[in-house]
């Protein structure tokens, strides 16, 4: 059985880094399946998913940790091209990647006690993001 | 339903980023499921997948980002065991990953307008690449 | 269908890098389907899921470019908040990401010859870990 999902959010961009775990699990109990998995797909290609232990420390150190990867003002020849200044963006949402697919049982993610699901959004501008949830399962 | 299908695919190596939407795209399409997911998996330890707006500055960024992350001419230890010289390679692609899952509705990918599937070929040398696309959905 | 196995294992901690392959070709043969995928995840926030060519060289050229992403003895916001040190664990971890999926045709996974899928415990401890595969196929 495949259901399909979609969580609308507003983000601020400029790797605006957001719990979406909450909206995930209500998704899942809401599909009545008991076993399978969820894949979270971000529709556009500058945001990613991951998992973290959602704390302000990390929210700030995930965002340094980008910064360094593709540095907001470096050189891009996408801007260049573009003009639009969100090379960085790019960079960092195709090196993180657009889906993560998490495993459920009896209705419950698997997720460990500390560990959240996140959409960060790596724009320079914020956006409104369609989120997809495909729930597999039985 | 589980339906698999293969992209075979010649690549340049040296961080070639190839366009597979199109592929993917038919392959779903073929499939004749509705709703489910494509999981795109390179069976190889140097080649990787993720999502980009595919333009040519975005390529060259994206190549930049990569030498940054694992310099081609770096010291690498797999160089200096098998002198194969291809340290680098396996590098890039563990820390991309070798594999996305990507949703599909009413048959078609949740991919945004600008938002483009692509295999990047880290190897040093010129590859035949085996691409495995299992879709599975009903 | 959709069955559940579960790897348990003790990891050292530290970017130790332990190759999982037999154990999830074991779980997928035993789960007698013939085609679909494996999600493999890890429950907690200090680990992560990809693919190498598992041999001495690589081991240890991927400790080194991830100590080179999110150095150890870096400054990090979580470690000033709950003085544990292992913000760099946790940085690596959601950078790598929490699960793989890899597709399987006729009970075999379909993996390059020197391919290996392994799990890294970037914690700063020694650490019981749950791995959980998620086999989904027919």
């Amino acid at each position: 059985m495949v259901k399909t999902k979609h969580i609308k959010l507003k983000s601020k961009g400029e790797t605006d880094i957001i719990n979406i775990t909450s909206e995930v699990e209500n998704a899942v109990g809401g599909a009545k399946l008991k076993n399978g998995t969820v894949t979270v797909f971000v529709s556009g290609a500058t945001g990613g998913l991951t998992t973290v232990e959602y704390e302000p420390g990390l929210v700030s150190d995930l965002k340094m940790a980008f910064e360094k990867l593709a540095p907001r003002d470096g050189k891009y020849a996408h801007n260049e091209r573009w003009h639009d200044g969100n090379g960085f963006s790019h960079v960092r949402a195709s090196l993180l990647g657009p889906s993560i697919t998490v495993p459920f049982s009896s209705g419950k993610l698997t997720l460990g006690t500390w560990q959240q699901i996140i959409f960060i959004d790596f724009d320079n501008r914020p956006r409104t993001r369609d989120i997809v949830l495909q729930i597999i399962g039985e």
